[in-house]
């Protein structure tokens, strides 16, 4: 049985603890956010329409939180697409996968700056460093990708060659969008934090067009 | 072996990844819970009749918790209730089960407000806060449902008509009883906040009258 | 696959949901604790002399962090040993099981207390509530296990009855002795809190005395 | 099937319940790090270039995520190659194994000591602390090991003497190397930061040089 590690020690297993881990993070950095979501203070409230005020006030934190919760949740949907096709790890990738848990967690702090920034002074740097994660986030991406395919030795005899093309084409371009969200926080941060959301969309349509092949990418999962 | 994704990619695995991701961050979302109920500030403590005085008067807080702490419980029964009777999931669907997840983690924000403003001014905007953000989560599900009996293309071969039928009939009318919750807010936040805690006991109610019926219903999970 | 909730729907496979959403619980609500120590404030601080002075004055926030990671261990580790004798569930046991993960999870807010107050005024009212939370997950846990056993209808047909027994007689006076640390805060809030300590270290004694048949205990989960 | 804890209780099923409750506080431990690193206090910052200013001064913070995040990591890996080799558990072990994760989730703490006071008063209080939990996390990693191996009856009949000993090797020096960590922090908390790093690094090495070998150790997790 090859949940317990042990007898058959067929492909099919050795990716198990690492996708399980993952997702933890994932799930758990996403989760986290909310937190970044802070009540006014109460004795600044004088009455409900002071609330409603204070409330209304909080829209970059409502924003951030949008974003970043798609943004997270849309790499774990492709992290677990590109897993799809790993049949084995070595340390090099454990350590590559940790790098980006680790970018992926740390999105919480720049949340929580353009929660606190945007529309303050210190807005552009808010913007910048959000965008900046998000960039070496698809940098870190793209590294754990490259290293699977480097020399194959990681990748499943089976997996399909048509299918790592199409994930090939799929990310080289991500870094590039996100140095493109960079660069726009200099000239807007508002900008930028829209066009992140949009990045998000964008990543989050399936990889082809017919309705066939949406199943099909969805049964990757 | 279907756990790793890999060799018999039977209809019965399509789903694990997905339903996991979704234990962890219903796991989470309900545990991050507690940190809205915080310890009274201690240099405005002067004694143990005050600390009592000081913990009587979270009392919003623990009723927020316990209301949010058991919607969000019976809204993860639920769920399971429902995945049992999908056997592969697509893009569109991991996309509205995601907006479901960060609708249930959004959870979070207003039950902080309702622990902070009620007794207070604000106390109004607080109680339509949260019965708003159930409102929302009660449409995510129902969108989530009906997605996945639309055309019956992502559920199982073996799914018993009675059964979909069945939890048509339940959650069809949840977003109206939160419409109710709602409403009753404009009124009085405290009435709607005890509305919304007999919607979670109602929710958590077994789908069918008689023990053997009650003991199916469980054994779904 | 029994996982994937298909095909064959044995006994084996039905309490695999609710023991891995307990288990994310469980293990979220014991993390979490650590956030209720708190770094020194920054601008109180002087020298390395006054940081060593105040990180020494926070040994409530460490024992309370002791204690409540303890216990909440041995109830995990307890609560696995029942799961292993139980084939199924129904509504009343998720329900059941729901009130005793929601205790658990807000054991947090009576170990912030404790952290915060036992050295100051309102010493007597943070043991209390301290040692009143533990008193509930007794009871809780109690009322899960005499669900279970009620009638026999969720124990595993091949549940050993001796085993049963042995439970019983492990868990019947637990209420108890969590009775006598709540009245001793009555008294000493530090006293209740030493002997809570004992308390985990009681409940994590395997059940049986020797070698072999601790081993066997070890074996359940 | 194992999973359930049912029927066929061979060997290879024992462990899986205890690496998952581990896997998950690993993972949530790793993920709460970023909560320590707080956005500057907004009514501080007048503009873009104050913000950059105080982002910069971070630095203490950031540096501490990272190393806490990659000696977690770290302890995970390791924690799983071990856990290969043990079949079964006993009290003891579970016992041991939680004083372990007690001791991981608790880097928190000093993490957030490091991140507040290096660079000011009480620096090397702080840096003593952080290398100090290294050093108890070493010590109570080599407990768990040293008890897996004491006289065999936890391992697997089939765990290679081979493997057992080049991990003896590894880790018997663990405590040491953290021991001058801490010993350095004495003259300099930042050097014992950059020592603490490089031991993160050192120890995510593989165990063997060659590539054949190194995936071999990869294969493990």
């Amino acid at each position: 049985m090859a949940i317990s590690g042990l007898g058959d020690t067929g492909e099919e297993k050795e990716t198990q603890r690492v996708e399980a881990f993952s997702d933890g993070v994932f799930a758990i950095a996403v989760t986290l956010l909310i937190l970044e979501i802070r009540a006014p203070v109460q004795h600044d409230i004088g009455s409900d329409g002071a609330l409603w005020h204070a409330l209304r006030d909080l829209w970059p934190a409502y924003l951030a939180y949008i974003i970043s919760f798609a943004t997270i949740l849309v790499t774990w949907i492709n992290h677990h697409a590109i897993m799809r096709l790993v049949g084995r790890t070595d340390h090099t990738f454990l350590l590559l996968n940790g790098l980006l848990l680790a970018l992926i967690t740390a999105v919480n702090f720049p949340t929580s700056l353009v929660a606190e920034y945007i529309g303050h002074a210190g807005e552009r740097a808010a913007g910048l460093t959000y965008s900046g994660i998000f960039l070496l986030m698809a940098f870190a991406f793209n590294i754990v990708w490259r290293y699977i395919t480097w020399d194959g030795h990681l990748l499943l005899a089976s997996a399909d060659p048509e299918r790592i093309r199409a994930i090939d084409r799929r990310f080289r371009f991500g870094p590039l969008y996100y140095v493109a969200a960079f660069a726009l926080a200099f000239i807007s941060a508002r900008a930028s934090l829209i066009f992140c959301l949009l990045l998000a969309v964008l990543f989050a349509l399936p990889y082809t067009g017919s309705r066939q092949e949406r199943f099909a990418a969805g049964a990757e999962l």
